[in-house]
């Protein structure tokens, strides 16, 4: 089923602030879900609510996000996520590093006890925004072996940078330090669908197609050793650094096992500092020109920009709606129910 | 032919001092250059001596290199490299950001307008030798193609990160943003050696194991669109955000087509601002020992840490000597013959 985004947004609205969200931070997690849905990151989008409001109700989870500074000291800031929506903590370490690279040239937030921040380009993008660069980071539940191992030990432990583009949309990397997220695997399984080679292992070490044994196994790191010294450092900057969990210690956010432990971090840089921005637009631009202008591959007619299909999609996403699939559907629909919100998925469908 | 490092380094301090070096700058390019063939990186080790100097002769580098504050405000420092050495450029804007994170929690410099830094580990590691979080990027000569390209276009974009060890050695991650570096296929060209499918395209896009069609074609970013996204932003903020080259404009030191234009960026994080630096060892060492005591993929009875097999290699290599490929005695003993100096390599060989 086709959804209307702005549908899906009042329903993630409705039924956050039924599970005790205030009304502003029910919009900045609806938004943060619909996003992913709109950018065709639907592993990071609505069918995370049920998770959310599982969650919320088993008490694994303070809502409403009561956040806590514990250093804002010069150029960095180190906050406690009070165990509450990690969007909301993500988004106040970006709006603060911001603040203090608009200061101090660069700005560094380390943010601990927090949970699933849902779509990092939304908080790189924040900086990008504002004339910076953007980057933001976190932990998450093992799900990687460390290079020679068969244990999930790192999390996916994403990352994102992003930075204004000139006259365009500003550029954005969003990207897993595995193959592909884990959520991708958990939706192959979801729709029965098998899985390439090359993106897990099993539980005894081996490559597999199948996603239930993948997410038994481990995934594999982006080029091997070189995914896993990222998601190394990632976890230990975010995770151990920050005083969250990490490694083994950070438990999953799709069953309710306790709270999760995530941490996050958040960097700015003020590129004023270094270039006029509108020089750097301009330089921007014409890079952009230059890489869209140079040889393709054979068989490629267009080279695109990191995060540039993500924003194509968006636009279409816009008008022809979103794809939710049908247990998602019903899960939803059934929370709606249960919480006596008058509201269907159905009732925002989009005819194609 | 295996040689003493002591003797590689004072060949290297020789040779560099005779093209116009000082000795503190000799020390320092050489020490870098002995530091990669020690680690077992002999692509950034000293081979390079016989291209410096030509560099050098042909009036293509400004030696003793005369650096240039442009900026320093607060939490940032933007340097001009006048054209020198790099490592030199490199190890300054370190020694900048270390400084600058001991005061502000963060400290961040950018270099514009230097040539190749050799080993990047070496300057992450300058900031863990100091509690800190230690990160460093350059960008160099096109040899990646955009995702979906067959131009050269980017470099190998390197990065390395650092952090203090505990009790054992700093744990220290540096990787390109390509499969390989191109100096493994440089170096698979001098031995006449076939390159594994993978690592190369050649120039119509097509893969290739042969490491000539490779130079003449692009290096595969690392994990296809993710290393592409790196090697972007990576040349984005040290290229073009530092004022320096950037895209095809950066040139190859392997060749003295004029100034590389070789932009670098050096990030400090103090570990004391967010916990104690005896208890971020105390925690590091407790995990260090967890990913080492995790289930071992089948048929692997280790695992390593990043940046661990490179502490071993040097360990080794400090004791049996450094193995030098026999093109590259030839060309620094005629170096040495030409500049006058008493010294052979031969003279620091140890017989095994």
């Amino acid at each position: 089923m086709n959804v209307s985004s702005d549908h899906l947004r009042r329903i993630g609205l409705e039924l956050l602030q039924a599970a005790g969200a205030g009304l502003q931070e029910a919009a900045l997690v609806s938004e943060n879900l619909v996003a992913a849905e709109l950018r065709g990151v639907p592993t990071h989008g609505i069918n995370l609510l049920p998770a959310i409001l599982e969650r919320i109700a088993a008490g694994q989870m303070d809502i409403p996000t009561q956040l806590k500074v514990i250093a804002d000291e010069l150029a960095i800031t180190h906050i406690d996520g009070g165990n509450g929506f990690g969007q909301t903590a993500a988004a106040e370490g970006m709006r603060r590093s911001i603040e203090k690279a608009r200061r101090y040239g660069i700005g560094f937030s380390l943010i601990r006890n927090t949970n699933n921040i849902g779509l990092l380009a939304l908080y790189s993008l924040m900086a990008a925004k504002e004339g910076m660069v953007g980057v933001c980071a976190c932990n998450g539940a093992a799900s990687m072996a460390p290079w020679g191992g068969a244990e999930p030990f790192f999390g996916t432990n994403p990352f994102s940078i992003a930075v204004p583009g000139g006259a365009g949309d500003p550029v954005v990397l969003d990207m897993s330090t595995t193959v592909v997220a884990r959520g991708k695997i958990r939706r192959a399984a979801r729709l029965k669908e098998r899985i390439p080679f090359g993106w897990a292992l099993d539980a005894s070490g081996a490559p597999t197609d199948d996603p239930e044994a993948a997410i038994q196994g481990t995934l594999m790191p982006v080029g091997e050793y070189k995914g896993y010294g990222m998601a190394f450092f990632i976890d230990l900057i975010c995770g151990l650094l920050s005083g969250s969990s990490y490694a083994r210690a950070v438990r999953t956010f799709h069953k309710p096992d306790g709270p999760t432990g995530v941490g996050v971090m958040t960097l700015a840089i003020d590129i004023n500092r270094f270039m006029p921005l509108d020089h750097f637009s301009k330089l921007i631009d014409e890079h952009i020109r230059m890489i869209r202008g140079s040889t393709k591959a054979r068989g490629q007619n267009r080279i695109y920009l990191p995060g540039e299909i993500e924003v194509e999609r968006e636009d279409l996403n816009k008008t022809r709606g979103v794809e939710v699939d049908s247990p998602v559907v019903k899960a939803i629909d059934a929370l709606l129910e249960k919480r006596g919100i008058g509201l269907r998925l159905g009732d925002g469908e989009v005819q194609a």
